[in-house]
């Protein structure tokens, strides 16, 4: 039952030393919190979850919780139990989507899949959103429940769009950010929203927190993506070409395939639509999308919604904890160098 | 958009009933609550959904809360989002168990997965739990919310337990309760239970729907098994022999592994544990499980839970709804024959 971390942060490596130190305190009853509510009478169920758990994912998401009610000067401690509630949630959807992407490897260690079958992923899964659901209960606010329980349908239906959008070389970025704004930013803006609800601040700072959780995790994607065909597998923790391999239609994609002649839009339509991929193939995206300068517009897209999360947060006065959260839009943009 | 239904008691082919005619005003209102939330900007999502909603299950769980909330005298309607939320709730979990137990067949149709693929199916599922609980969140009730979150924690723990148990002959009936108790009879004691809650009922009443509820899941189950070894496939709309195929320790198996002498014992090692069944292994285990009578004494077992369901409602006094509740037992040991 040691505590968990080694964060990515706490090692030095980006801007997020504001934040870290910040909620230091509460991360360490937040994990204590992780802990005991992965554990249970069936043993199975807290050895899939601490394999993805304990494999050193950066908690980002609830950071932001605990940040945004420290920003809103929240005095209680509803906020840790809000914030394990978003980082099982989260790792719910993780289990699920591998089995859905039929995934090898998650964090740079083999799926927990691959270990214990799709089978036990699917339901461990199941028992993390349900703890999810339980905590928010015990914590009591209807709101925060109306919030969470929203962002748990809205991921879901964010996934499927995106199975429906797979091999789809006719999806457009509107499509694309649709997808993303469900599956990843909700979850985003849900998790910034609980902090200013439990603290009950007026409806202007719970709208502005929201709109900072949904740029950010836009953002977020757009990086994430734009890794995928230039970033190492280290750095990712996952392998590149992962999302090529799957035939997900990301915005590299969607760029490449609209600037490049209809010989690279056959190349695309072979690997992602057909599913033939040859040995090459990979380097030979990675060529298209460099040439076509996706790469670079993607980020450039991110930069752009990285603003706008960060003017959402306009209206609160100077602190160290918004000064924490605009570090954060900074990290989330500058992983892609 | 049309209503659901073909019921299986409506064609009065049971003792439901009396059931049936009086929870059919609210059960209009939960079929239309069920077909409003499954709809979905994303098309794939009522389509998944409704294959197996509109397959003609029985939608015996949400009828037992609007019979408790009868029971105990409720005026509102916040019993029939709770109903429709039980029911997606048990949708979900069956889509998941399709995907868990490689299924090809679910109330006598293609189980979806076969159709949309194990994706859709573990997406639709989460898809169907967020709605769960976002109207339970509308209807509000912390008390339901805590008692239906915690049902949905159970019964992931109950099938990851099954999902260690199976293969494993030395499976006792004891292990084989605790397994149904949490998959099977967890939903229907949660379905009773937010009957007396909803209608602001003292402690007691709460206990007793609660108790009606659990020792009528584990008879409902144990029902369940035994047909697995001796119902026709039209009847239970899923194939004879499924469990055993799936090296599922049931209670016939149980009950037969340990009457049997060491020849037939390898034979259920070499099927169940093993997984190499041959031709006529089915008739085989079917032949074993009459020889020592299991089916008998699962249904025997089964009676015993189902008089500890009737003997749960003596505290309320006598009422059209309280004689439709004690059919409903009758009706789920009746099953067998």
């Amino acid at each position: 039952m040691g505590l968990v971390i080694p964060f990515e942060e706490a090692t030095g490596s980006g801007d997020l030393a504001k934040l870290v130190s910040l909620v230091h305190g509460d991360m360490g009853k937040v994990n204590e919190t992780i802990m005991a509510r992965t554990d249970s009478r069936v043993a199975m169920i807290p050895e899939v979850a601490n394999h993805l758990i304990e494999s050193g994912g950066k908690r980002l998401r609830p950071m932001m919780t605990l940040a945004t009610a420290g920003l809103c000067g929240y005095p209680g401690q509803g906020h840790v139990k809000l914030a394990a509630s978003v980082e099982f949630m989260h790792t719910a959807t993780l289990l699920h989507d591998d089995v859905v992407d039929d995934s090898d490897m998650r964090r740079g260690k083999l799926a927990a899949r691959m270990l214990w079958g799709n089978e036990a992923s699917v339901l461990v899964g199941d028992f993390l959103l349900g703890q999810a659901f339980r905590m928010m209960v015990e914590v009591g606010s209807i709101p925060c429940l109306d919030v969470l329980s929203t962002a748990a349908t809205v991921i879901a239906e964010g996934e499927v769009m995106q199975l429906a959008a797979a091999k789809d070389t006719t999806t457009t970025e509107d499509d694309y950010i649709a997808v993303i704004r469900a599956k990843t930013a909700a979850l985003f803006a849900a998790a910034c929203e609980v902090g200013p609800i439990i603290a009950g601040r007026p409806k202007a700072e719970i709208a502005a927190c929201r709109a900072y959780g949904t740029n950010l995790g836009i953002a977020f994607q757009l990086i994430d993506d734009a890794l995928d065909y230039g970033g190492s597998s280290q750095k990712l923790g996952k392998n590149t070409g992962d999302d090529f391999r799957e035939g997900k239609i990301t915005l590299p994609v969607v760029l490449s395939f609209r600037r490049g002649p209809e010989s690279e839009r056959a190349f695309w339509r072979k690997c992602l639509e057909d599913g033939r991929i040859d040995d090459g193939d990979l380097e030979r995206a990675i060529g298209h999308v460099r040439k076509h300068r996706a790469i670079e517009d993607t980020i450039e897209r991110a930069r752009h919604y990285g603003a706008m999360a960060r003017d959402a947060l306009g209206l609160f006065p100077s602190s160290e904890w918004k000064d924490a959260l605009l570090d954060v839009v900074e990290f989330c943009i500058e992983r892609a160098h």
